[in-house]
C-alpha cells in the first residue's frame, strides 16, 4: 500500500481498512511514511473524521507500536485512571492509594502538564527524592511488593503517538475528536489497562469547555475503548472553579496529604472515591458504583489509603518526614500575596483558566513542552462557589519567586472572582 | 503569523488574506513552514478549495518567490505559449518559429515529460547537440539577436512552485484545481510573459479526461491569469487520439521538421497556427484571432517559420544537416514492427492514453522524474479517426530498442484502435 493510497482514500471521504490503519502506523514509525505524508492524512481524517471502528484500529495500532508494559506477573483486575487535565486536578495522588487499599493493583504511567493543566509527574517531582523514572521493570516490581507505582512514561510506550501528537500540535490538528481518543485510549493500553476509567474535565479549566463538548469526548472515549476491548467508564467532572484549593506543584501535593489523613471533607477526596467507586464495579471487584463508593471512601476513612500513600512515597524515595511535617519537606515560596474581596455576597465563579494561567505566568507550568517549572510556586484558593462571603474577605493566597511577581499575580487573579449579590448553589463536583 | 494561524484559517474554510498567502510561500521557502506544515496546508486547501483572488495571490507570491525572467531588453510584448501536456503534442516546436516569424519575440521555459505526456525539453535533447541548458543571460541574448529562444527551468525560477509541487506529489494533493493553475501560472509570470496563449487538452491522452474538466480548468486559469494581471486566453483542444502522427521524442522532431516544411495540412501546423493566431490577436498585433490566423499561416506556408527554426535550432547548437537528411541526424530505433487493422470500416477512435503508456513501456517516457529516456523509440499512427481502413492495412509502426520489445508495444497498441462498420465523422482539434 502506497502512502499516497492511504492519504487519498480518506482524502475522499472514504473510511480506512483495520489493514490501511495498520500501514499508516507502522509507516509512522518505520519512516516509510513521511512526516508530510502524515501531516496530510491528519488534516485530510481532521476535515473528513474517522468513525468509531477506524478510531479503535488506529488506537490499537498505536498502542502496539512499540513497547507495551506487561503486568501478567501482577494480579487482576489491571485498572487505570485518567483525568484529561485540569487546574489543580491532584486526584491521581489520592485515588491511586484508595485504589491500591481496596486490593486492586494500581500501575500507572503519567504525563507532564503543558499549559494551564498540570500533570502529575511534575506535582510528585516536587517532592525531594521521588523517582518518576522507573523502568517497566522496576514498576512491575515495586507494584509486585507493595501493590502501587507510579511513573513518567517512557519514550519506548506507543511511539506512533509521540510522532503524530508532534506533528498535529504543528499543523493544527489537535482538537480532533477522534484523534484525541486514538492518542489516550492507545497511552492506556500501552500501558496494560483492561479496566480504566476516565475523568473528562468540563470547564474553564479544562480543554473542553463546555459540556456537550465534554459529554461527547467521554462517549467516544467509552465506545472506541470498548470496541478496542477495554472495560471502561467516564465521569464528566467540573473544572469551571479549580479542582480543590491548591493550584501548582508543591501545594497541590500537600493538599492531597491533607485529603489523605483528613477523611472525606475535601473535594478531591470526594471526587476520587467518586471514580475508584466507579473502577471496582467496572472491574467486578463490587457489584455497582454505589457499593464500589463505600468501599473506597471506607479505605480512605480507615487511613488505609494513607498507609498505602506512605508506602508507596517510601519505595519511590520520599522522606518519611513529608506526612510528619509536609511544610518542612516540601519547597516554599519565598513571598506571597493576598487576595481580598472587595464586596459582600456570595461566591458566584471562581474562573480556573485565569487561576491556571496565573500559576503558569508564576513559573509553575509550561508554555512549551521544553520549560522548566518551579514546584514552589502557584495559588491557594480559600472559597468555592456558593460560599457567603464578608467584604475584605481573603480569598487566595499567591506564592511567588518574588514580591513583584506576586502582586502581579494578585492583581491578575482578582479577575477570576465573581462575587453574586444573591446566594449561589455550590458547583457539583460530578456533572455527569 | 503562526504557520498553524494560517493552516486553521483554511482548515475552517475560510478565505486567506493575501498577506497570509505571502507568508505561506515565503516561509516554504525560507524553511519557517516545515514540510508537514505545509503538507496539512495543502491538505486543507484541497478539501476547503481556494478562491479566485487566493488562487492569484498564491500565483503571484509563487511567481516572486525566486529569480524572475527579465525580459525588459526585448520588444513587447511578451508572449507565452502554454500546453497543459498531452501524447504527441509536439505543438511548441512548430507554433513558436510561427510566433518569431509573424515578429513577436518568442522566449520560453520548458519542462519535462512525466507519465504518458512528454515535454518539450525532452523533444529537443532528442536532436544531437541542442543545448536546453541556456542561462537566463543567454536566452535573452539568444532572443535579442534572432528573435526566439527556449531552454529548461532554472532552478531558481518559482522555487515555492518546485517545493509545493514535490509535496503534493507525496501527499495525494495533485489535482485539486486551484493549485494546478498556481502552479502554472506561476512559472509562465516568473518566466517573464505578459500574454499568454494556453493548450489546455482533453481526453484520453491528457491529465483532464473529460470536456466539463477540461473547461473547468480553462476558464479557472484564464480568471486567475487575468486576477494576477496577465492578457491571457485558453483554447481545449483534442487529446482523444493523440496529435499528430508520431508519439516518442525523436520521432516527434521528425514530424515537426515535416509540419515546418510541409505548410498547412498537418494537424501540428494547424493547431499551431490556432494557437498563434489567438496570441497575436491578444497580444494586439492584430485585431482579431481570424486575422492572426491569416497572419500565421503566411508565416508557415511561406517558409518564414522555417527559416526562423532553422536559424533557432542552428543557435542552440544543431546541425544544420538536420534539415537535409533528418532521419541520418536523428537517432533511430533498431527494431520496428508494424500494427495492421484486422477488419475493414472506419477508424472510431484511437485512445491516446494506450499509445502514451506504450510509448513510455518503450522507455521514450519516464514513470519517475528521474527516470532516463530513450530518444529513439515511439510510436507513428498512420490514421486519423474518421479514416475509412481496409482490412489489413498498417495502422501503426513501432520504433523499439528490440523486436521483442516491439512486438510487445504492437499487441498492446492493437488495443487503442477500434474500427467502426459505419463512416465516423474526423474529430476537431479545437474543442472550444
Amino acid at each position: 500500500m502506497f502512502p499516497q493510497e492511504i492519504i487519498r482514500h480518506k482524502r475522499d471521504g472514504q473510511a480506512h481498512s483495520p489493514e490501511q490503519i495498520q500501514a499508516l502506523i507502522q509507516g509512522a514509525v518505520d519512516g516509510s511514511f513521511s512526516p508530510d505524508q502524515l501531516a496530510a492524512w491528519l488534516m485530510a481524517a481532521y476535515l473528513r473524521g474517522l468513525d468509531s471502528a477506524e478510531t479503535s484500529a488506529l488506537t490499537l495500532a498505536m498502542a502496539a507500536s512499540g513497547e507495551r508494559l506487561d503486568l501478567s506477573s501482577l494480579p487482576r483486575p489491571w485498572v487505570d485512571k485518567h483525568s484529561t487535565g485540569g487546574v489543580g486536578d491532584k486526584t491521581t495522588l489520592v485515588a491511586l492509594p484508595i485504589l491500591a487499599a481496596c486490593g486492586v493493583t494500581a500501575v500507572k504511567m503519567s504525563g507532564r502538564g503543558l499549559g494551564i493543566t498540570g500533570g502529575t509527574i511534575d506535582k510528585l517531582q516536587a517532592i525531594p527524592g521521588f523517582r518518576t523514572d522507573l523502568s517497566p521493570a522496576e514498576m512491575v516490581a515495586q507494584a509486585g511488593r507493595i501493590g502501587i507505582a507510579l511513573s513518567g512514561q517512557t519514550p519506548n510506550l506507543a511511539p506512533a503517538d509521540k510522532i503524530l501528537y508532534a506533528l498535529r500540535d504543528a499543523t493544527a490538528t489537535v482538537d480532533s475528536l477522534p484523534l484525541i481518543v486514538a492518542s489516550i485510549l492507545s497511552k492506556k493500553i500501552a500501558g496494560g489497562a483492561e479496566v480504566v476509567v476516565l475523568d473528562v474535565k468540563c470547564g474553564r479549566g479544562a480543554f473542553m469547555r463546555s459540556l456537550p463538548e465534554a459529554v461527547a469526548l467521554g462517549k467516544a472515549l467509552v465506545t472506541v475503548g470498548r470496541e478496542s476491548g477495554l472495560r471502561i467508564s467516564a465521569l464528566v467532572t467540573d473544572m469551571d472553579q479549580p479542582l480543590g484549593a491548591a493550584v501548582g506543584n508543591a501545594l497541590e501535593v500537600r493538599e492531597a496529604i491533607g485529603a489523605l489523613m483528613g477523611g472525606y471533607q475535601d473535594p478531591v477526596a470526594r471526587l476520587s472515591v467518586s471514580l475508584i467507586g466507579e473502577a471496582l464495579a467496572l472491574a467486578g471487584v463490587v457489584s455497582d458504583r454505589s457499593a464500589g463508593e463505600d468501599r473506597a471512601r471506607e479505605a480512605l476513612t480507615s487511613g488505609a489509603a494513607l498507609r498505602k500513600a506512605q508506602e508507596w512515597f517510601a519505595a519511590q524515595g520520599a522522606s518519611d518526614a513529608l506526612w510528619e511535617d509536609p511544610d518542612a519537606v516540601l519547597p516554599r515560596a519565598p513571598a506571597t500575596c493576598r487576595v481580598f474581596a472587595h464586596q459582600e455576597g456570595w461566591m458566584g465563579q471562581i474562573d480556573a483558566g485565569i487561576i491556571g494561567q496565573a500559576v503558569v505566568n508564576l513559573g509553575g507550568g509550561r508554555r512549551r513542552k521544553e520549560d522548566a517549572i518551579d514546584p514552589s510556586v502557584g495559588v491557594v484558593v480559600h472559597v468555592e462557589v456558593g460560599d457567603e462571603i464578608a467584604d475584605n474577605e481573603p480569598l487566595a493566597t499567591v506564592h511567588a519567586r518574588t514580591d513583584a511577581e506576586a502582586e502581579a499575580a494578585a492583581r491578575a487573579l482578582s479577575e477570576a472572582f465573581s462575587i453574586a449579590p444573591d446566594p449561589v448553589a455550590p458547583r457539583p463536583l460530578v456533572l455527569g
